[in-house]
């Protein structure tokens, strides 16, 4: 049936007359018909982007600051039929989606079986989108948007089965950010293998999804001290509370001397130190926190390529960085299970659904 | 005499009044004065950072196209009289400079010592520095410019002293992109030392100036394959000729399925990927071209931090990603030595100056 074969980057579907990847094109081939290594979806939430969201609710806002939720809505209909993919041309970003397998091509390596309930776990901004339903039973209020319609997931796709053990809210609030434990419980296990000393590992936004995540991940992958960094008084309460941390500091993550010393005063600098704050200007500070031939993971998209490099240069700090990758193998499985394993993890998630529910 | 006490980063010369490390700083105290673990650096030359100088020029030239370059050499002058250091305010960049060691506090750690002839590897744009000569002997073209002044290098700075067999402008060029090598060679000697089969590395640029120091360094480190990937014919003669790579291919590094394919055919996917191509889109094609659980390190400054983070994920791509810190230590001795054992880096860099004196 299809005129040319598939590659697993989905780049058979991209119609653009430039060679780019599906994330980068301007529109896709949403044909429901599949390549032999693709499987198709069948949707029945989208979860978009936060910033995404935001820019378009402020696009709708009126002078008078009544927001037009149905211009939202056409929006959000607008730009998936004309790309083929739900991706905010102005923010670039795009979400992620809930559904059910509804085919599964003879060659895909996913593993997937028709009727699995899956959250996909790649980007809305890559993954041809079809809405059926005009987005009728979607207020266009809020992220969570209620949907039918199918999707289709190429062979390098990433795709997680939703378990029956834990709220489907919970789940995808856990994946939405499993690749941060994930490479951290990798990372540390690294140090601890080849070190005879406590491993020393702070985590900068200790108390929040990512962070809380990778403190216990780190923990699980033998960590000697875990130090976590919060922003003010009230977060550094509910982390100590949850005794994730054998330290909890208060400190400006954007104040590099600040940053540094915090840490250091909490029997830093850290071997490995883990920056999950969406801030921009937290390189600095992160660098010296970590010790001489220390690793700092960068899981924050605010993160500046060039303010890393060229600080760590001028710092003189021997320091290895890594681009936090969201892909690790069997990151959303290791992070629901160090969710179902700690219930200072599992508290904080839920105390956040909780008072994001009644907002 | 100083009324706070000297920080290793230089803190304690930042005049802003919000808490900033030097290099974010709006103005640096430069007085002469050392604290105790400075350095002060009789100054010969300033090598301006290219882009800023290329804005300088644009800047300055008139709708005739003819360039100001008395307005070029003032505009230098007003910058460093007014922020106490050469940092471009529009590009962000500086550049290094070529000194004597005048001074050394008596705690410094940089284990210089007076009337060394040295080249700064720290950026200007955290260097404090005064001109004394207003810039008299320099014409205002060119990024070379000849200066009489002093700077100052802190606890944690660093210099290298040039060598005395080698022309200057030769060991500036090869210091310029130090840290490309060093970094390339520790991360390709991991991948040696815990691999029972031939380790394979792709330069991306591997024609470059530091491109071909890191081939040299790869296969230094006991790479097993290295591939120096071109973006045209002539290029790849140039590098063939040297005999710095097994593989020499030509590719758009921008495309990604294009460069994936040609590393591939070259006998990849590439345990280890270096990019240095100071082209923005890279990222897609570097990941791709790397093989499971390789690693990719980024020098490129026009790298994209989310372009690499998503795109990974994207691609369930399980690949280190390394932001390419220009900081290793002994990185200059290191780089020279690769300069002095292979002709053929040499030729290259000898080539690049000869070409750049003729125009």
């Amino acid at each position: 049936m299809a005129a040319r074969d598939s590659d697993p980057t989905g780049l058979h579907r991209v119609l653009d007359d430039a060679v780019v990847l599906p994330q980068a094109a301007r529109r896709l081939d949403t044909r429901p018909e599949l390549w032999p290594d693709e499987v198709r979806i069948r949707v029945e939430k989208l979860n978009l982007d936060a910033a995404s969201y935001r820019q378009l609710e402020r696009k709708h806002t009126a002078g008078d600051g009544s927001v037009d939720h149905d211009g939202v809505r056409a929006e959000v209909l607008e730009i998936v039929g004309a790309r083929g993919k739900m991706q905010n041309p102005e923010t670039g970003s795009g979400g992620m989606l809930v559904g059910t397998v509804e085919e599964v091509g003879p060659e895909s390596p996913l593993g997937l079986a028709v009727g699995d309930r899956v959250a996909t776990l790649v980007s809305l901004t890559l993954t041809p989108l079809v809405i059926e339903d005009g987005l009728a039973d979607w207020d266009g209020r809020g992220e969570q948007v209620p949907c039918d319609g199918y999707a289709v997931l190429f062979g390098r796709s990433i795709a997680a089965v939703l378990p029956d053990d834990l709220p489907t809210d919970l789940s995808l609030s856990v994946m939405d950010v499993c690749g941060a434990p994930a490479l951290t419980a990798r990372v540390v296990g690294e140090y601890v293998a080849r070190s005879s000393r406590g491993v020393s590992v702070a985590v900068v936004g200790g108390g929040g999804k990512s962070g809380s995540l990778s403190l216990a991940a780190a923990r699980h992958a033998g960590a000697g001290r875990t130090i976590g960094v919060v922003p003010h008084e009230q977060e550094a309460a509910l982390l100590r509370a949850t005794g994730l941390a054998d330290e909890v500091v208060v400190a400006d993550a954007r104040n590099p001397i600040g940053l540094r010393d915090a840490v250091t005063a909490a029997g830093g600098p850290a071997d490995v130190t883990v920056v999950c704050v969406d801030v921009p200007g937290c390189e600095g500070g992160a660098i010296l926190a970590t010790a001489d031939r220390g690793t700092v993971i960068f899981f924050s998209m605010a993160t500046s390529f060039s303010a890393a490099a060229l600080g760590a240069e001028g710092l003189a700090a021997d320091v290895t960085m890594l681009v936090g990758n969201g892909y690790v193998p069997g990151h959303a499985g290791y992070a629901l299970e160090l969710l179902r394993d700690d219930a200072g993890v599992r508290g904080l998630f839920e105390g956040r659904l909780t008072h994001e529910a009644g907002t």
